[in-house]
């Protein structure tokens, strides 16, 4: 029997390339503003603008290109040019349409899970923009939920099990982020398969719980997941 | 017997004050711009602006602030300064720290309506502003859910009714965009109640159903929901 009612899993960098779309942006954004200051300025201002500004502007692309702006209109002193203002809308813009790249293991390892297991996605970021990517992966059908979220915390995660009626010890959770997507899930008792991305964001960094945490489960792709589920439900 | 599984309710100007906010923030940002354009220029422009970049960034407040900037940047064919720019970004900012202002009868009727049926809440716009909002309201515990959509189409609440397992005969909606809250949902086979507010964003203007329209019901305010309720449920 299998031992989960329902696997999530967070979709940045976990199903698609996302970060690297980030860090290509920042670079950009870097060489917009280098007449003013070294790239490394620039970088920490911006990572200061963005972390400000979640509160009230939460997570994805619309927020990170208003705090882009914010950061521009500051570190120029007020000198930089409508016409470089565009310039990062429309930077913002491409982001949104980025292609969705899927990472390599996802479409074979999904369409294998969707059979014998109930999946579901949980992300943050832009409402549109994420359910305009699981529809571009041309994945959506195999998810039964899709869940934006504004934040990944354990009350938010109980919520959302509540609403679904599942327990959090039949519940698994697969991503990238040990701040947002494995440690709320195993502090409600759930289960949650850590699987790193060559680059995280310095907002989703926490330290690793040890490997034998009750659990925790940490593997090198999405290809090795079934594996994985098929020895949990060995048992 | 209740005639309803679960009620939902849009939010903005339907629980609290919305519009307002928007047409108040839509003539400052007209005042900013009056060196360069006449106010029906302004509004008549950034309306176009909205409605371009909907596709790529959705409802809500975010999106809002970027298409004032991008208008900005536009009208003024690029003349606007940081400073003006910031100014446009504080809008946005003051929009999204706006005291929550309920309408009139939304405080009775919630905690009447909570004591007898399921309640929800199904609104657009920005996913962390409108939970937050939804805090401040001091609302959040009489609604079982909250749903934050990108949009309020007939495909998008026949998913919402199917995760939560409601028919959509035994559903209502209650909300003040007749084209999001209202002929969505008689399409669907559910019932819903049409509460107008004073103003009406143009892009959520639709003509009105039949008075006869099965499932379509029309009140003045909130207050008169529970009346409306019992006599549905004494069939």
């Amino acid at each position: 029997m299998p031992t989960f009612d329902l696997i999530a899993l967070d979709a940045d960098d976990t199903l698609w390339h996302n970060e690297r779309i980030y860090t290509g942006v920042q670079a950009r954004f870097a060489r917009l503003l280098s007449p003013y200051h070294p790239k490394e300025v620039v970088e920490a201002r911006l990572y200061q603008t963005e972390t400000r500004n979640i509160k009230s502007f939460g997570y994805g692309i619309k927020s990170f290109t208003l705090s882009m702006i914010e950061t521009a209109v500051e570190l120029t002193e007020g000198q930089i040019s409508a016409k470089d203002i565009q310039a990062i809308i429309d930077l913002g813009k491409g982001m949104l349409d980025a292609e969705v790249e899927l990472l390599e293991h996802t479409a074979g390892t999904i369409t294998r899970l969707a059979a014998r297991y109930r999946l579901m996605v949980i992300t943050k970021g832009d409402l549109q923009d994420q359910q305009t990517k699981i529809a571009r992966s041309g994945l959506g059908r195999y998810f039964q939920y899709i869940e934006v979220v504004n934040d990944k915390t354990r009350d938010i995660y109980s919520q959302l099990l509540k609403k679904l009626s599942i327990q959090p010890g039949r519940f698994l959770m697969v991503g990238d982020s040990l701040r947002s997507d494995i440690l709320p899930i195993l502090e409600l008792g759930g289960q949650a398969v850590y699987i790193p991305y060559q680059i995280t964001w310095l907002h989703e960094s926490a330290e690793i719980p040890a490997q034998d945490t009750p659990g925790f489960h940490q593997i090198e792709n999405l290809g090795q997941l079934p594996g994985l589920l098929e020895k949990l439900d060995a048992g």
